[in-house]
């Protein structure tokens, strides 16, 4: 094992620290956050940083910035229209919604030059995206400001789920795997997951023999 | 594809709503964040919600309760003591990493509990996983209240990282796969990841035919 300090790793070479802080975290979900401005352009980016923040009400963040060279298409539709989509990303488009990433001008929808496609439900402003399995319609409530490096977590609230019947399982888990689902590392990694196993709630008068899978 | 408005998911049964929501945000990091109280008791918790913030500084967040009937030892730890430890968690043990999760006393040490073992860089007092391939050393620099639901945002800035030098990649990300990382979905949910396929840096100039994988 080998110990960075902080001084070494702020030496490395700027790509390399970059990839190097951005696979840190550990695993990441993938997700695309559709959206449409008032002018009913569409807009679709991937985020890795969609968290869930509380069950009641159903909240859910993201980070973003507001700052800086790259226009932030997603944060400004959000503002004016109040609603967005979070879709998740299976195997099936991974690479489809990579590239959604490129730095399109704001009158190219990336539904478009990435070829996906959009849905949408009666009266929500957002496009969801059909190739999608797993959809959320979500009504947007706070922007918090991290005011250390310029970022926002935008809080929006859970208003829709649109996904198959058999994809909730009885004790209201989703079968993210059947879905197909996949996760991201570092910046430009994407993995595939395997089925889920499941441990019992955990009690201190319940700890098992630790018998490793 | 079922569409479920906020009615409906509000009117499922409790347990249920809970499994469903925590499993929306798709795949998320498993991690166990490291921390002694001023009188030395340490504790192990896994957090599910590690997020990456920024890079210059490189900085990581995480989310939890301040209120409500659970003792919250992690958070009153890192107030104290100003200083925590983020460790990925591996196949290996993940049936220890879940464990923490039991709501153990102040006086009891999860590593203890859950045979994790405690190891130390000079001068840091936080505990790190030795059994973890990948850890990092924060400082804590900010609380952020969520007021909407009573949750806070701990955010902190890497000063130690410890893991294989094999483990970092030439273009710096870091094999993730290779480290034995896992990942979770909803509050129980464990599971094993594929090595990474990566894509290019995305151009407009460069949209690929988008042959699937």
């Amino acid at each position: 094992m080998k110990h960075y300090t902080r001084k070494e790793l702020d030496m490395l070479e700027k790509r390399r620290r970059i990839n190097l802080v951005n696979s840190l975290s550990g695993y990441k979900p993938a997700n695309l956050i559709g959206t449409m401005s008032a002018a009913k352009q569409t807009n679709l980016a991937i985020f890795s940083s969609v968290l869930h923040l509380g069950t009641t009400p159903p909240l859910f963040g993201f980070v973003t910035r507001t700052t800086g060279d790259v226009p932030r298409h997603t944060y400004e539709n959000i503002v004016e229209t109040g609603v967005y989509t979070i879709n998740h990303v299976h195997e099936s488009f991974v690479e489809k919604a990579h590239f959604t990433s490129a730095k399109f001008g704001r009158e190219t929808s990336e539904f478009a030059a990435c070829q996906l496609t959009e849905e949408y439900l009666d009266g929500f402003d957002a496009p969801f995206v059909k190739e999608s399995v797993i959809k959320l319609g979500l009504e947007f409530v706070e922007e918090i400001p991290i005011k250390l490096n310029g970022t926002i977590l935008i809080i929006g609230q859970l208003q829709h789920l649109i996904m198959p019947e058999s994809s909730l399982l009885k004790d209201g888990n989703v079968d993210l795997h059947a879905a197909g689902g996949s996760c991201i590392s570092g910046l430009d990694g994407y993995h595939r997951v395997e089925r889920a196993y499941r441990f019992p709630f955990a009690r201190p008068s319940s700890i098992p023999d630790f018998d490793q899978l």
